[in-house]
């Protein structure tokens, strides 16, 4: 089994909630660097990624740009055409790995799922993509398990922390800088990103730039 | 298999980051009823819940009580007295089912460790708990992986949201009304906690009382 991986990406000023700490361009380079851990855990699960956006960036994937940034809208009209299984991952889940991306590939129901932190949805399995539409944003986990009982789809929920963290918020970094491997922790380290413990509690904080660097 | 489950657990205003929106008599009441979800899941995984305190309470589980509310002090005390395996869970883990207790205490190495949220550590298994001492408080998740490592005690790290997610702050009863099933999940309804959507994205509510509530 060698299911598609959609992974929808954004490539112009991602990731705003970041703006605290990250520059419009450190935060393009962030996500994409995200982006490609989220690929070398697809491609290592035997996957075949294909990075949907509304512009091509350069890289030898697959890649279908839309012209609508509308995630739901593109999804949803890509999912009827679909031939075998589909998976659809967001790029912001740095901490996947194959271990996790099979658990949810190899499910016994007809669709599995992993939620994302705050009631969204991070990872979607379809055995059947024709009989599923996507419904994103807000609560959109308990839409899609309503979604998929309205279609009579069986539907697995993988327990998974790596699959469960998307990165958002600063604080979101220190989940990448204690468990990631790839690219993107390499890069936050790159700009001076460190963990930091302050009354007890778990942080991040950024080196300030010397002269001499 | 049947180990013991050490849980440690504190009486007496418990999860005061939750004091913004409940009370200290509503902390306590919440914090026992996480705790009675935490029993149910331990015993669902056929362990053997004991729970660790400075204060016994009513109740007919097995109970260890202590001076020293000290909890590294504590269960490294007790570590060296056990026979069989131990597993270490936090009363704080509402989510937690017998499934992925299950995942923990059938690991094939000598030990395993689910990391919390912020780089803590929510449970931990120990075939040989003679061989391992605990190092709870900030970094506790990479102390621990250390402290395996210089024990010569290879280590597992399970991949399970539902045993990363503890409830220490408001915004984490988000997590505990989309995914709980338990008592601590009814206690906070009863209280008058729902979901609320605000600018796309999921937090809780709590709704006024009445004169007729």
């Amino acid at each position: 089994m060698c299911p598609h991986a959609l992974i929808p990406f954004k490539i112009v000023n991602p990731k705003t909630r970041l703006s605290c700490i990250l520059s419009q361009e450190e935060r393009e380079a962030f996500a994409r660097a995200m982006l490609e851990d989220v690929i070398y855990a697809v491609k290592d699960a035997n996957c075949s990624p294909v990075v949907v956006g509304t512009e091509l960036f350069d890289s030898e994937l697959i890649q279908i740009t839309v012209t609508d940034a509308d995630l739901n809208q593109t999804l949803n009209s890509l999912l009827p055409q679909s031939v075998g299984s589909i998976l659809i991952i967001m790029a912001d889940l740095p901490l996947a790995n194959a271990q996790a991306i099979k658990r949810v590939i190899s499910t016994g129901d007809d669709m599995a799922i992993v939620p994302g932190r705050g009631g969204g949805t991070n990872v979607i399995f379809l055995k059947e993509p024709q009989r599923f539409h996507v419904d994103y944003y807000g609560m959109s986990f308990l839409k899609h398990q309503k979604i998929a009982q309205d279609s009579d789809l069986s539907c697995e929920v993988i327990d998974s922390f790596r699959l469960h963290t998307d990165i958002d918020e600063k604080e979101d970094l220190v989940e990448l800088l204690i468990h990631g491997t790839g690219k993107s922790r390499a890069y936050l380290e790159q700009l001076g990103f460190m963990l930091s413990v302050e009354k007890g509690r778990v942080g991040v904080k950024r080196k300030e730039k010397t002269s001499e660097s």
